[in-house]
């Protein structure tokens, strides 16, 4: 089975990073399905319609993403529509949803929205719940061109021995928020139907607490083991302060494979232990969450350096409202004082950055929101502000449970931002540690 | 000048994001290069064979990242000297440089690796400061196809009316922080020297307060009179809340291209006026930063459904603690009353999410804080919490400047996180518009 991505935008061959690629592999692969082949190309009709009609003859599925949108810049549907010889059909019902996005935002819909209703003749609509842009599916017999009958399409790999080959061609919006949906919940669904072949089954281990060198190590023996299943791989991806671990497995027999990744995965589990703090797009912040719910415990935080990123990331979690009371960003020394209660002198004896001015913000948030757990975070997310003493990256993170009490200090490198996320995700795991005990 | 990139590696197809491609177009531009065409493949020779003979018959200069490594899986060198019918040689000098390498980090040279001391015939060698994959530049003639001549292999776009071309093929290894150094260093000096004929100037223009199709309506007849500019291109980027107006202009006069790019912007200022917030990468956070302390004007938060993110976006701008003092989550209603001395009456007559609760969230943040700049959000992100008086969405914006107070109510839609970026950002451009009265 022969896929080819076709990425459309200008923006990707500038600035704009491409994560769609990545997101329609990871889907793909839950069907036993990868992809071949990927080109990118920039908004320009006369490069779009070549790279179709070669990609036409070589493979038996294209997925595009990418000029579906309203504006001037958009050839998707027109291209497309030429070079399968097709005509493009104004269709009311994807109109009526395309209205109907507007007036829900209370907006008057633009007139060059309009050109987003027409559908390649024959093509499935896929609705877009988010955008106005719908995807189509598009199934068509391709004749198979010989070299030399049409300058520009030749076919390169022979896909087949008759003189016709079916392609499905599919066409998606760019944006990953839009994308991502209509993939999930309808393309994928329909090519399983259609196409597949092997199975796939992947599994993702988030680890807090060791870095990538440190588990390579530490799961080294386990793998050279596991090297004589066919089919197993690993892998690793470093985030700030977080690893994943990714196991896929592919065969054909579903319940070989379950047991396979099972076992493994436990094997894991008893080398790696509590740094392995979830699974599959679990978050630090949704399982300290599942923890304070389980042991019935509330939470309030006081943040310095960190400026409201722990609040922002604990409140991501829907239904956090039900743990999670209060927060004080104490950005200023007066704002210690005043806000949380800090005595002046504390800071003055210390700096706003020490454990004891860290272990006071703690204290005193604790005292006012009457909660059982409490974060607070002070430290330098530079690039100014560090001393020889007291350098960049310096932080101290106090945790409070009931009634135990401990503070930690940190040293980070990074980029402000960095520094920021590297804190967050560090205040979160000593919290999910206190909680497991 | 067409150029085409090839990127290898069977991770691109699959969970890693290929940013080389946004670097490679950043440091082309600086010449007035752009990419006409970038292709995607995985570790197979075949399909590696095939997409350099297809390039290599279009484009004037291919560049290739990834496949120089010492594994298995490396075929770059190999392809492409078999595709040039060129002879692959060993080379002393190279060898030596990857000894170095492991000599100074006291590891012993694994046999692999000296493979990687073989250069195509003819290449210029681009060394290897970081790693040890050398880059090579080859410079060939190619005897331009015709359709029919080689299966596979054909002149689609008729790139000069002689039977020979000549192409320049670089290649480059896969990690940006190899390829990086060598394509500063070596690869963009290089070209410059042998290719610059057109110059490239590009503005972005960030905007708040509009969607993309009322920018796109908005701007369309400058857009259909400006078409007659030559090398002038257009494109809109949508965000959560904002737009990019990417302006392109190519050409060889460097003033002409200045005096037409301002010319362009100006005139868009004209039609898009305060929309506009910033320009070629200005955050609105930072755009308010300068606003601020410009003004002598201290800011403090007081931030419900937002949970903290408000603050953290402020406080992403380096030395923004000259002038944000403070924030306060207040995320339970007890916290409105406790940390905000919001008076439980209003809590309780117009509920926590209201004009009334929201301008007195900011009232008291503004008298205990002391600053002349507030701002307060209090608001549903969802996905439950909505009721059908109050949905989903449904989001309270304060604003203090000085003594003048406004309260706007907002509908947004989208996921709980898009609900949060969207008040936020609106948040911030509300504060801008009335800094910049």
């Amino acid at each position: 089975m022969r896929i080819e991505i076709i990425s459309i935008g200008s923006e990707l061959l500038s600035d704009k990073v491409n994560t769609n690629i990545n997101l329609l592999a990871e889907k793909l692969a839950t069907i036993g399905l990868s992809i071949s082949r990927q080109i990118t190309v920039g908004d320009n009709p006369e490069e779009i319609k070549e790279i179709f009609a070669e990609s036409l003859n070589r493979a038996q599925i294209i997925i595009s993403t990418g000029g579906l949108g309203p504006t001037f810049d958009d050839y998707t549907r027109d291209v497309v529509a030429k070079v399968l010889k097709r005509k493009l059909i104004f269709n009311r019902e994807v109109m009526s949803a395309i209205a109907r996005h507007f007036i829900e935002r209370n907006i008057e819909m633009p007139e060059e929205n309009e050109k987003q209703a027409c559908i390649i003749q024959g093509a499935e609509v896929i609705p877009n719940k988010v955008g106005t842009a719908p995807g189509q599916i598009i199934e068509c017999d391709i004749v198979t061109q010989r070299h030399g009958d049409i300058a520009g399409k030749v076919k390169s790999q022979p896909v087949t021995k008759s003189p016709c080959h079916r392609v499905t061609v599919i066409l998606l919006p760019g944006p990953p928020r839009e994308m991502l949906p209509m993939l999930e919940e309808k393309v994928i669904p329909y090519l399983k139907q259609k196409y597949e072949t092997a199975l796939s089954r992947s599994l993702v281990l988030h680890i807090c607490g060791l870095t990538e060198s440190e588990i390579d190590e530490k799961i080294r023996p386990l793998l050279e083991e596991e090297k004589k299943i066919e089919g197993l791989r690993f892998s690793l991806l470093t985030h700030p302060a977080t690893v994943d671990l990714k196991i896929t497995l592919s065969g054909k027999d579903q319940l070989l494979l379950e047991d396979v990744l099972k076992k493994t995965k436990n094997e894991i589990y008893e080398i790696l232990a509590e740094n392995i703090y979830g699974e599959d797009g679990q978050t630090l912040e949704s399982v300290i969450g599942q923890l304070l719910l389980k042991k019935k415990k509330t939470l309030a935080i006081a943040e310095s350096c960190t400026g409201g990123l722990l609040g922002h990331r604990i409140t991501n979690v829907p239904g956090s409202s039900l743990y999670f009371k209060q927060g004080v960003v104490a950005y200023s020394n007066m704002s210690k004082s005043q806000l949380l209660n800090v005595k002046s002198e504390t800071i003055e004896k210390y700096g706003a950055v020490s454990t004891e001015t860290v272990r006071e913000m703690a204290q005193r948030i604790k005292n006012s929101a009457q909660t059982q757990c409490v974060i607070a975070i002070s430290g330098i997310a530079g690039p100014s502000g560090g001393t020889k003493e007291k350098p960049v990256g310096l932080v101290y993170i106090a945790i409070i449970v009931d009634d135990k009490e401990i503070v930690k200090e940190y040293h980070f490198l990074g980029s402000r931002l960095e520094i920021k996320e590297k804190s967050v995700t560090t205040a979160l795991d000593f919290l999910r540690r206190k909680l497991l005990k």
